[in-house]
């Protein structure tokens, strides 16, 4: 269910809208940002969250049946303007647990009071439910700058507030995220009921989550919302105490083109029939020179136009002065020229229409030029054109043959779109791809983000073809809530994998002085990156390792991994790796273990790993791969591989492609990745495992099975295990 | 102070040990492994151990006297053989809060006895202290059968125990451990006081986890002791209730010679002035032929006797029948003959003097077949033969040139020692090593660890001058305990690095099918290492890249880290891998920052991260160096690279060794590393920088950042900053 069908959904389901429009217009025409009690509770009401339940009884038989209605056990008390002193007028009972306790404790109430003051003018009893035992829990919602309205479950008190164990989602949320909410904190056995106790009613605590999520959902001006504590019991969750604060201030939208609009400029940009270079150079050293050449070198099939003031042309291409001068439609324009010029540019651009610029310039926010970076955002508002950067080394674009960048240029065309924040981590990017001969679709550099984002990127790649994955390294995202609305569609069909940069408070503040973003609550980045399918690399290599394995591996069709290792230390090393990556080592069924067993020799272990034992000849890594690959019940297999004079590594190596080529010539693809342990000769193996389809590392045992892992999340991310 | 220093102290100082051993001996004589809740009192007395006071009175003044002994508020209650229900005699009274109040209270006892039961004999008024408020916390104490005993902290409740936030030592420990311990857990926070409460008397738990510790390390009958709870207050800590299980039957030690029999026999194994090879073999792909070739052609110097039933000679050297034919003195015989010849050769060994044996065949424990690898154990001890592995891959020492392994030979010299337990992974090492031009003293393969294990080899590399860092592989240690020991001293003057596989449950598991080694708890493995000093690997290429790179930098003198980067976007991510890798950014005073600005352009950030920003000219980066270098309140350095045409990679790398030996020369020493991002060509530049002295690594921002890391671990646990 898409999000906007469960916004339209609870419109019509969740709440009683009116009730809460009426309790927040009054507050603003108070003036008032925060709600009563009273108010909170009729919020609630009108929104289905169960607060401690309570009326105002004038009969005993009224009391006992109200009781009744909210549950056992409740407090009694007088209700009387003239009787201040309750307790002292025998005028509260506490802990009535039945209709018949209640009804006689509301006559002895009335009783004592007219005792105690003949003249009271008594309204009645009020009851009230007691709220004993069960869990205590918090639940509220905030609003982020850059996610908008998400809500918050964790464990009540103070030991767990120490510990930090809350876990946040975008609002609105479904059941079954809330319930994975509920699951996903840290302290979540508490719930299941341990010791002996009763599990809570963790169906109610979800239901509350979600009505909590579709009320600061439906009503933007609910800034803050807090259920502190809620009681969670077998018998259902009750929230104690309510506290609401309102915001009137909304702040403004960032501008979102819709989808077909980011389609049709985004094709334009990335794969151009026309390109201008603003700023061409002939002169070597000169930016604008770096990028005609990586234009022209790079192997660029379209139209170039050069644009400069005086040259008649550069690199063979005719040069204009404008490029309004050019006679011919132009779809994007590359940025050469120093900050102060391109304005006066991009209006040009503007007015001959091209939707794309490219602005590798730097002089704008990045060094405190806010109102020059502004500039350019009402320039290509006014014209339409959808500006990428400034401050970037540019873009390519693999299977146009296009490197729109001063960097070096890239001609490893594969399937991984990858962007970054940081010029210096582009370079990385490159560098690592061209290392690796990493197949790639795109590279872009989004820098001071002023227009195009990661959001734009996602669906851009995600029509794409020839993008199979996408990668991006992000300090902070603008618009955080388009970019998980995008998200969560995208990573249905491709991963989408990302490096969050400022993840600790120092990285943060380091990421703030450096781009001027405020880096979000880390907590909240990552439990939104899970809820929309994103795989959260933790390091810079692991996005790159990500990009270059992740397409390499079929998506698995279950969930059971097998190790088949000639190192048995391998095999625990690679066990390890797994249960740090969510993978789940297959029980191995006795009939397997059985057709295992019958390869390897008598002292080679049982189970999973299979220990095919050090010393044995290629045929015995090739029956017990074919086997893992024949075998329906194994989905993935893990090879731990250990170099020895009777099986070499490049023996190896060709043997395992063999087998994985006979399957597929079967129609049976399965993941597989390998951990090669030996002298150098290793790498090349290593590589050419890679090259055919099996990411393989030398040296590791955890890169290898961090590559599955990331698949693996993928698949369960899209639904599709 | 050394662990034995302890227990001699604790001996003297910390218990009443006559009082401890009459319950202890009752209990023996009684056949009873529990104790009862008397003598668990008795215990903690003897020991100074805080339990709840109690008391008889037999006077209202002796009562008030007592209480105030013991601390208000207390619990008073009849004490009377003919009084058995005492609250329906008005015989407890509960919360005395002053001397006034219990005298009082006791008059108040007795004259409700006597009414109660005016025949009743009386004994007194029993005094109880009341425990009240404060934070619950366990301590407790285990017996481990690798590290033996061990004690525990952790808070108290249902909540934490799922949360599993506990810790553990080896007992006995100091005040300090303690300390470390009480800091050391998660919810560590709680006890300083949050929310306005007030924090526990820290200082009381520390001293009441020293004493438990004391008590089981001078008992070792006493298997395990619970205290649960623990109330800490700020008034002090006491434990509600007490449980003790004893075990008389006591584990054989593993057999422990001493360092200088240690060092005697290492010395002669690792640096022999005569090898012999039993089952030397001239013929191709045989084993004894790979380490006879190994042997020679690795340079080494010493003599060499091969071993052959029938040769005269092998590879020019003459061949012996037996050892005992050879007429010198042989310091080490390396096996390269099938398992079941293996005992009587040893024997032979046995008859000939030699003091050790490389025992490179399998066949032995790993396959079952432990009946043969007792006999190697038996005749070793019978002979005073040290005995390493058997089934492994034999080992190298460099220095010597000595190369007693069938695996390739491996000849750059340099100053890491490495070992593992698998033969896979010793392989990985060796690839590794070669592929990265790691100098390695040594690599040692210890397989089935029948007699030598990990503190043998950390006794002989403690002295070795030639090694300067250890880096251990392993799956489980035999003698946990001695290891600790061992590596608590050794690891003051040499890093040790240890990757313990078998981490998670599912490792462990493939672990004891493995080599029949039982995985201990892994949070025990992690928090003993800390104690002692050890740098846990989490993985493989970890443990080599700290090998590799730890012994390059030299030690800090402080904790101020200073990161100085091109790219603004690495900084970020560098930023990140400090807290990471817990190393502390220092906070850039004001004239410093002023200083670093005047190398920078206007928009470069202020502060830490210095961002010298992109596009910078080689000279930016050496003035900002330079000054990080000079100032003596900065202790270490990260760099930052951006690859760019105004300084290519090789001009950076250059320029830095320039820098930093220009330093030297003045005296001046400091720990840098590099994280390069760009093309290619960053990785001759990292190597470049690697072999002058500065872990360098291409496209990663996290991997210099852990080698830095792991140095300040180390020179933190060595007391060195």
């Amino acid at each position: 269910m898409t999000s906007t069908a469960t916004e339209t959904q609870s419109a019509k389901k969740v709440g009683d809208q009116a009730a809460v429009r009426r309790v927040i217009d009054q507050a603003k025409r108070d003036g008032r940002s925060a709600l009563t009690a009273p108010e909170g509770k009729t919020i609630c009401d009108a929104y289905g969250i169960p607060v401690p339940g309570e009326a105002l009884a004038t009969s005993a038989d009224q009391a006992a049946q109200q009781a009744a209605g909210m549950g056992f056990p409740v407090v009694l008390k007088i209700v009387s303007r003239d009787i201040l002193h309750k307790t002292e007028a025998g005028g509260v009972l506490v802990g009535m647990k039945s209709e018949e306790e209640v009804r006689r404790g509301y006559d002895t109430i009335i009783t004592n009071a007219k005792k105690y003051n003949a003249k009271a003018v008594i309204e009645g009893v009020q009851v009230q439910q007691m709220l004993t035992g069960g869990q205590e829990v918090i639940i509220g919602a905030v609003t982020d700058d850059s996610f908008g309205k998400l809500v918050a479950f964790g464990m009540g008190g103070v030991l767990v507030e120490v510990l930090k164990d809350v876990t946040f989602r975008l609002a609105p949320v479904t059941e079954e995220e809330s319930m994975g909410m509920i699951d996903g904190i840290q302290a979540a056995e508490m719930l299941r009921g341990v010791r002996g106790s009763e599990p809570a009613d963790r169906a109610a605590l979800a239901d509350m989550i979600s009505r909590v999520s579709h009320l600061v959902d439906d009503f933007p001006e609910i800034a803050e919302l807090d259920l502190n504590p809620v009681f969670a019991s077998a018998k259902g969750a009750i929230a104690a105490d309510v506290r609401i604060v309102l915001d009137f201030a909304q702040k403004p939208a960032r501008p979102r083109p819709s989808k077909a609009d980011i389609l049709k400029s985004m094709n334009r940009i990335m794969k151009p029939k026309a390109v201008a270079v603003i700023g061409a150079s002939a002169e070597d050293g000169k930016i604008g020179n770096s990028v005609m050449k990586n234009i022209v070198n790079g192997g660029y099939q379209g139209k170039i136009y050069p644009i400069h003031p005086k040259a008649d042309q550069i690199m063979g291409h005719k040069a204009y002065k404008s490029v309004k001068d050019v006679p011919d439609d132009i779809d994007v324009a590359v940025f050469a020229i120093p900050a102060k010029l391109v304005a006066g540019a991009l209006t040009e651009c503007g007015e001959k229409g091209i939707p794309g610029a490219v602005l590798i310039p730097s002089g704008f926010a990045e060094t405190g030029n806010e109102e020059g970076q502004h500039e350019l955002q009402e320039i290509g508002r006014k014209y339409n054109i959808r500006l990428m950067g400034p401050n970037i080394y540019g873009f390519y674009y693999l299977p146009a043959h296009l490197c729109a960048t001063f960097c070096t240029p890239y001609d490893v065309v594969g399937h991984a779109a990858l962007s970054s924040q940081s010029g210096g981590i582009g370079m990385a990017i490159i560098g690592y791809s061209r290392s690796a001969h990493m197949g790639v679709s795109a590279i872009v550099g989004l820098g001071n983000k002023s227009d195009l984002d990661e959001d734009d990127l996602l669906t851009f790649f995600e029509e794409d073809p020839e993008t199979h994955i996408i990668a991006q390294h992000l300090e902070d995202l603008k618009d955080g809530r388009s970019f998980a609305e995008v998200a969560r569609r995208v990573t249905k069909k491709k991963p989408v994998v990302v490096l969050k940069a400022g993840r600790t408070a120092a990285g943060a503040k380091a990421a703030s002085s450096h781009t001027g973003a405020l880096a979000g609550n880390d907590k909240i980045y990552d439990d939104v990156f899970k809820q929309v399918g994103v795989i959260r690399a933790r390091s810079l290599r692991e996005m790159l390792d990500f990009a270059r394995g992740v397409p390499k591996l079929p998506t698995p069709k279950g969930e059971n991994v097998v190790i088949i290792t000639g190192a048995g230390g391998s095999g625990v090393l690679l066990s390890d790796a797994c249960v740090d990556n969510d993978l789940k080592l297959m029980t191995m069924p006795p009939d397997l273990d059985a057709a295992f067993r019958k390869f390897i020799p008598p002292f080679g272990a049982a189970g999973n790993p299979v220990d095919i034992t050090g010393g044995e000849p290629p045929t015995t890594y090739k029956n017990t791969v074919r086997l893992g690959l024949e075998d329906p019940r194994i989905h993935a297999l893990i090879l731990g591989y250990w170099h020895t004079i009777i099986t070499p590594p490049m023996v190896f190596a060709k043997i395992i492609v063999e087998v994985v080529e006979e399957m597929r010539a079967k129609g049976i693809e399965k993941p597989i990745v390998a951990s090669l342990a030996g002298d150098v000769e290793v790498e090349e193996a290593s590589e050419y495992l890679y090259q055919h389809g099996i990411p393989a590392y030398a040296y590791s045992t955890e890169l290898p099975v961090a590559v599955l892992g990331a698949k693996f999340k993928w698949a369960r991310g899209a639904g599709l295990i």
